[in-house]
């Protein structure tokens, strides 16, 4: 197979090198700045253990559940339902994905006392400083993913012996590529849920007791939640980010290879890799892009808020457009036939992630009307401001679910899918991966944003003077903005992923059937062949998902009930955390007098041990019910209950995403609204505070998680499709209910 | 067709009679019954005044709607797109339902006054007097509904001639009778959303302003706006309410009119007739056993709330065990095959409903943990009691969402529908006609809550001794839980006929495709018919509808937004109508001292004004809404984008109003918790407060309406199939970009 790859396949490799050569390049010149005085030593310090014994214990705990579900895959790979290979590259998938977030913390935690010390010096100096650590970030996950699926790839086309496949190796290697994004997935839903619980409690929990009860600014050492404030932000906004965009990346590229391999497989194999190449260099390009558009991030001392965002986008933008021109020479070399639409295909990913950007900022900052209305229902209080903010994200799905609704239409029929349908979906699935090319540049803003924050928790704690607590403040408010565009990307790329997985869903599915009724064939003998092949014609009833068929209602109604359940799960998950850290801080503030005083240090590390436990503690049960319930509903259901539950999920968990992080957004811009107008401690002030502590488990926890959960949840179907495909075509209770009728 | 016509049939008319002559019935000796003093007629008299004033006005607009929308249909029908006749039942449809609006809210609101003077004799009188007015609603929606349908079809049978029918007349009398429906369900949007708005704009107004500001207890006569809340309760929870189950009603029984000639399609038209008639007499027999039920209401002088309670359920369980055990005769009796499994279908569907309310109940009383642990949460204020709401919401879509889900699979599955799928879904109607099949008894309890609450509120004006305004109390709080129960058949039964009219809508775009392509056969004659063969089977495009047809899924989307958006409309409807009622009240305290001093009466009358112009005002846009967006749909993205709409918003849909219903309740709950445990004024209580002013718009609006919405959406798209289907297959936009590549 080695011999008939496309040349532009090493794209991907040379991408995934050159970013991260740059990363740790950044790394390298990063941790080379002075970190400042002892004491701002001492406090990020402080902050970088909590936050890599969070790690540390988050992967023990992910550690667990991956060996129970190694343990799982590899009964089913013996038992026949699963390639043997799956458990892993299962852990394979999972472990770079770790790689990635402990690289990534690690870089971050050790940033932000060197982004105050250098915002001391000059704007642009902390500016370089934050974004360089963000980019680390931002390309070691495009840099690791693509390695991982390079590796994998390779590893399969030259140690596997071509005999082990017993034909059609080229579907089996990008379906066990898929299989393996499952660790990704895993691993990023805990990382997500866990690091939201973990940030939010110890958000609410600071500012509930410290800022409401005690009187006490943010950010200040006097409060024992302050360090597990700002280890939050870490494992929240990067480790949690990181993880979730890792794998959307991952999961975009093996979707679309998959797919690939499906669309054309009437043609042979040397078109069928041509397909699967393409997504893989598109990436490899875009890899290499965002690092270019990196060198285009500076800005001059005393620039406006404006200036830096048009820092940051310029070096987006430079990355976008050289993708979307690139591109078309690219395909067009690599001697694709529909060349033309496939481009399109690329661009609309591009700008579907543009749109969806642009209508977050328009929901959610503070310059514009939505935001402006939930100010002036606060005028009657909490009760208003919360009605006007959930109308405020209701509202605001129109245009991401109507970019998102014309951009997988239009892509699948620029792809062909009109008369192909396959080939359409190969299309969605190259926007997805068009939308996420730049990936690495878009997720250093993103992640650039959290440690200004915590630079400025730094330069507060440490006592700097004000200038420098400014400079990082306009550095911090500058990646509120950032973020928005990032979430953008990560739910418009979700949504169009999960599509693509729905795809593939089906796709697998089919060839379980095939199989099982071929060793049917085997059994029965020649004799009773005609009756088996009656049976293989039946299985159209797999794909004749009409809405005659109750179980696929059933499983719609019970995927948007999942996406409600598990919002609930990990909003009250919140509640309880940050009731245990409120608990313990007052009990720090009535137990040692002194903290108040000045005269006693408080116990921070308790208050960091809490969060950890909490979100420990609380993230198993989320995240084991989205990996269960696709199962349960396979076996009791059918493979159509399961294509209802992962459409109404996917439709539904994508509204309401997008509803919880401008809901979230919204309510917290038009709490910094007021304040910024001087009212604070009015009751317009208390009634917009409510507001904001509503939005922080939508916005920070609930709402970013839905993305994984969505996607995850349709992976675990790939997974277990031979397992669902086992208990006939209506599912156990079908089986049950026509043995009474 | 008469002469076919099984004997059964005349089981719904005779039914309707008798519901409508014990209407009558009850509303005399509810109308001879005392009103008590003559402030307490003049308290009455201004309640029934806004009250009325307000439908007429609801009326008028409406009619302007129904106009328009008469004029759209008849343009239909005069291009062929629809049959003649339909604009014109379409127009009666909305008649009966505005009929019945204003029958039972003409004894609702003459029933207030007097329930409060029988509540100064006896508890038993207070509850007789309430019950009964509530029953007149219950049975004159059931009773018209039936009539309604009745006249419609023997009007059809008998008045159209043979030859217009141009064959098959038994299928399209049903789709009429099904299109006249739409009437009902337009009727109901209107007078839910508007309703629902105009009771909640009264209530906050009154609350904020009264309760909150100028401290004065509820329904204390000198705040300006307690008529106004007093009227609303009539429109929101009286004329609303017995709309939205009117809807309901019909449409359920008119949908499975139509799937059981379908279903039997093939067995010619007598065995049409039986499964025609089916759903028909046992709506008639569920009347008729309605009015046996309501005989067992009766209670003594000093029952408690549990008596009271059980006394309503004895009633209720009458009703619905008679139902359950005589379906069985009955069905054998009219020698339908498989009459055992259809009888079960009837059962099931009565199950679904009773597990609901039990859920409902479960979530939302104060006697059970998840409204317990709101008040747990307000400790830690405001903020923390909405995010439980919305987690205890959230959570308790489970167990309705399982029971559907099942409830949908087991009628699909025991009717026959493994080897007959529309068979499945002549079930699934059934099941939902079964459900509904003693509305006439289950819609009494719930309309007979608000009348105790007005009675409640007539005592307290008036002045009446505190023993009357405490058995009015207790009467109301039983409401409250009745309420809950009719939510729950409310929503259940709108997620079963939903999934029916989903069925119906395919059927429909099967049967308009079949019509253009005949037309195209005739046009071009002999010799290209075996190309207009071709074409027709590319009908089952339509009916392929996999996951492969980005038209379905960008449908879901859309669908799952439509949901978001509508409630956001609706909720912040309610808001912008409460604050122009908070200016008011305001207003008249500062411009009127007397008021307060008791020296001057306010200026009621303004106040149910300012509600009733900003009920109108903000009911047209969600409305028409629900109205346009399946037909844009249907023409950019064709049927398969209409289905998936459907479905989404089905889902979506089903969901939110469960969660919105829910949370609400349990908000409000919360609060009267606290409240009992006497801690009012505490900062707990204004914790819950909050969440009560929330949850207003959530139970008593938005959520409500969002049954009549997935409803409403599905009988648009029913009427306007023969549009989409003359768009094509991928609707114009697939069209046109068709033509681009």
């Amino acid at each position: 197979m080695l011999e008939n790859l496309p040349i532009w396949f090493w794209l991907a490799p040379i991408g995934a090198v050159t970013t991260l050569v740059v990363a740790i390049t950044f790394y390298l010149s990063v941790i080379k700045k002075p970190e400042g005085t002892p004491l701002m030593i001492e406090i990020s310090q402080a902050v970088r253990v909590g936050a890599m014994a969070y790690l540390g214990r988050q992967y023990r705990v992910i550690a667990i559940v991956f060996l129970g579900l190694f343990v799982v895959f590899l009964v089913m790979a013996l038992a026949g339902m699963q390639n043997i290979i799956v458990p892993f590259t299962f852990l394979v998938g999972g472990l770079f994905s770790g790689i990635t977030g402990y690289f990534g913390m690690r870089t971050a935690t050790s940033a932000n006392a060197r982004t105050a010390q250098a915002a001391s010096q000059s704007l642009n100096d902390g500016l370089l400083v934050a974004f360089r650590a963000g980019a680390v970030m931002g390309l070691s996950v495009v840099g690791l993913a693509l390695l991982n699926i390079v590796l994998l790839f390779l590893g399969l086309v030259i140690f596997v012996p071509e005999s082990f496949w017993h034909g059609d190796a080229i579907t089996q290697i990008t379906s066990i590529i898929l299989a393996s994004s499952v660790g990704a997935s895993t691993m990023a839903l805990f990382a997500r849920v866990g690091g939201g619980i973990y940030t939010k409690a110890a958000d609410v929990g600071a500012d509930l007791v410290g800022k409401v009860e005690a009187n006490i600014p943010e950010d200040d050492p006097r409060n024992p939640a302050v360090i597990a404030d700002n280890v939050g932000d870490n494992v929240g906004d990067v480790a949690g980010m990181g993880a979730d965009l890792y794998e959307s990346y991952a999961g975009a590229i093996a979707a679309a290879m998959a797919l690939g391999v499906s669309a054309v497989a009437a043609k042979g194999l040397g078109m069928q890799l041509q397909y699967l190449v393409l997504p893989l260099a598109i990436a490899g390009m875009g890899a290499i892009l965002s690092v270019v558009g990196m060198f285009f991030v500076k800005t001059e001392e005393g620039a406006s808020m404006g200036q830096i965002i048009r820092a940051l986008d310029t070096g987006i933008q430079i990355a976008a457009a050289g993708v979307a021109v690139l591109a078309l020479p690219l395909i067009w070399l690599m001697g694709i036939p529909n060349f033309f639409g496939l481009w399109l295909t690329i661009v609309i990913g591009l700008a579907v992630g543009i749109i969806i950007g642009w209508a977050t900022e328009m929901f959610t900052s503070g310059d514009h009307k939505p935001t402006q209305t939930i100010v002036a229902q606060g005028e009657t209080g909490p009760a208003t401001v919360i009605i006007q903010g959930l109308a405020v994200g209701m509202e605001s799905t129109m245009i991401p679910v109507i970019t998102v609704g014309l951009g997988l239409l239009l892509s699948y029929v620029v792809a062909g899918g009109l008369n192909q349908p396959l080939m359409g979906l190969y299309g969605i699935s190259l926007a997805a991966v068009g939308m996420l090319s730049t990936l690495g540049i878009t997720l250093a803003t993103d992640a650039y944003g959290p440690i200004a924050d915590n630079a400025g928790g730094n330069a507060e704690m440490a006592g700097l003077p004000p200038e420098v607590r400014q400079r990082t403040d306009e550095l911090d408010a500058v990646g509120n903005t950032t973020a928005a565009i990032g979430k953008g990307f990560a739910i418009g790329s979700a949504a169009l992923t999960a599509m693509a997985l729905l795809a593939a869903y089906v796709d697998q599915i089919r060839f379980s059937m095939h199989h099982l009724l071929n060793q049917k064939v085997v059994e029965l003998g020649g004799e009773q062949v005609a009756l088996a092949t009656a049976t293989i014609a039946n299985l159209s009833e797999y794909f004749d998902l009409t809405l005659f068929n109750p179980s696929l209602i059933a499983g719609l109604f019970v995927g948007a009930m999942t996406v409600f359940y598990f919002s609930a799960l990990t909003m009250s998950a919140v509640g309880r955390a940050a009731g245990a850290m409120v608990q313990e801080v007052r009990r720090q503030f009535k137990e040692m007098p002194g903290i108040m005083e000045g005269t006693t240090k408080p116990d921070y590390a308790r208050c960091v041990e809490i969060s950890t436990a909490g979100a420990q503690q609380e993230m198993i049960v989320p995240s084991l019910l989205a990996i269960s319930i696709p199962v349960i509903m396979g076996l009791l259901f059918g493979a159509a209950g399961v294509i209802g539950l992962l459409a109404g999920a996917l439709s539904t968990g994508f509204v309401m995403a997008v509803m919880m992080a401008n809901a979230g957004g919204a309510w917290d811009n038009a709490k910094k609204l007021v304040e910024k107008s001087g009212k604070k401690g009015t009751p317009l002030h208390k009634a917009v505070v409510v507001g904001d502590t509503v939005g922080d488990p939508f916005k920070d926890t609930s709402g970013p998680s839905l993305n994984i959960l969505i996607k995850l949840m349709s992976m675990v179907s790939v997974i277990f499709a031979a397992l669902t495909a086992s208990v006939g075509t209506h599912g156990l209770l079908g089986q049950f209910f026509s043995l009474l009728f």
